[in-house]
């Protein structure tokens, strides 16, 4: 199978170095570094060993680019308004596309456009950061945890498995994608938004009985929202995630990043479809609503 | 009457000079203005004429001064912890504690520790700011609307409101203090904790649709904590509030002032001790709550 890489920065640029590296066909998608890549290639400093890979297939615009087997979505939810621009050139009948963002709703949304796809999706659970054009550096983790929007599409994920196995990618899969992006959220809702609010980072919410009461809180509605979406998580998920937080080197989470470096926050996917999900079931989230207004203040301020 | 004034800052040191140029034998507590007082008197830099009181009754410690007729509290309730030791030299049998601070509970306290005085609240509504020793400036406003903790005391508050009116200070009179510090709430609930939350001002929150937006959710939250406390204020309070603060001058709330300045903020009885009366009827107010964290977070990291 050939991968198309939408999006080359610190998660595309990761994943998709890691699996050209593993022996499989990588086109990669960039635009500022386009350049940059095509002359020095991508270079990697991982804590699993630094690479660099020389060559590589780079392209400007989908336009040029091949059709594909699987499109992996790396680029920020952000830009989402123009995903349906980027996939249709590289689409074809059974095309896979395999979105590796953060929020909720996003493969529903691409299914609508693209209906003979397949849609699959992924958490990555990663501290990794372009510090240079074509240059990441992956500081932790990496795994992803995977699962398809439809069941039936399990086995192209288990086929999707077999090469980033190969490649040095750990994967766990799941059957429900609705939940595990909801577990994914149950992090992300607290944790990137009030070290925003906050200006501070994983470690000063840990540090504070006051913010660590909040991020409780914040959690137990990602909860409510869940449920109300058909999602049952158990609560000692909730001290499970405390837990990991605080045994975690201080951490700034993307949104926190995209704040301080003055970029668009990814507000919509990871806040404002979770609360819409919610409440078109009758359920009303407070404290995200209230987090979503203090974020979107804060976004027009900055940028 | 006597008037003894217990904390000569931004409020005590304005309405006490008003009081004494209307007539009033007035006692000023001083702490580190004390020795600039007693030597230069009080100068009010006032919206109405300015004028200096060159001879002042000013004191450093309670235990020299006088028993009290009437006792203003005008000191922040950041200090009410220390208040019983303040006011014990001061009073006795039929004195009248006139609690001019911002919050709920206040004259309850109080009574608990001096069950023999006469409990009446107010809430100022004036821009007023110390600027420096014995110096204050009072931009805009100034009147007062004054209840009784009990009904049968109004009688008190009409003798209070005669030699209020004479000096030139402006005084409603209401029956029902709770009602009254309620309803002062409704403002400074959300306007209080947002501006320092999001670093801005009133004019801040009104220019963005997500910021007045949650102004409002607060204090719909305001109004069900009143509610469930027994005072009914009607929703159009709520657009008028909004109304009034979109025509204000773009000013920063007194606890936006201390936060700017590392003072300590004065969310124990601006919204705690609110919060607390809702929960006890068994009422959630989960935005007020989550102003709450994020402020005491804030005020951690910055005291």
């Amino acid at each position: 199978m050939t991968y198309t890489i939408l999006g080359t920065g610190a998660i595309g640029g990761y994943y998709g170095a890691k699996l050209q590296k593993g022996g499989n066909q990588v086109d990669f998608l960039a635009r500022s570094d386009f350049k940059h890549i095509q002359e020095e290639g991508l270079k990697i400093d991982s804590v699993d060993g630094d690479f660099t890979l020389e060559k590589v297939n780079v392209y400007a615009s989908v336009q040029e680019m091949p059709k594909s087997d699987v499109i992996l979505v790396t680029m920020k939810t952000t830009v989402n308004g123009k995903l349906s621009e980027l996939l249709a050139p590289l689409v074809k009948e059974g095309t896979i596309i395999f979105v590796l963002q953060n929020g909720l709703g996003m493969e529903m949304e691409i299914e609508k456009n693209f209906p003979k796809t397949i849609l699959l999706g992924g958490m990555c659970f990663i501290c990794s950061q372009k510090i240079g054009p074509g240059h990441i550096a992956h500081l932790d983790q990496g795994y992803i945890t995977a699962a398809p929007l439809h069941k039936r599409d399990l086995f192209h994920l288990e086929d999707i498995l077999e090469d980033f196995t190969r490649s040095g990618i750990k994967m766990n899969i799941h059957e429900d994608l609705q939940e595990s992006r909801w577990r994914k959220l149950l992090w992300n809702i607290p944790f990137n938004g009030l070290t925003v609010i906050l200006n501070t980072d994983t470690e000063g919410i840990m540090n504070n009985t006051h913010s660590t009461a909040l991020a409780r809180r914040l959690m137990e509605e990602v909860l409510v929202g869940a449920s109300a979406c058909g999602c049952e998580i158990d609560r000692d998920s909730i001290d499970h995630m405390i837990d990991v937080t605080r045994d975690m080197a201080p951490y700034e989470p993307s949104m926190k990043l995209d704040y301080n470096f003055k970029r668009q926050m990814e507000i919509e996917y990871m806040y404002r479809r979770p609360l819409d999900a919610a409440e078109k079931q009758g359920v009303a989230l407070p404290c995200i609503k209230m987090l979503i207004d203090q974020l979107s203040f804060m976004e027009r301020e900055s940028i």
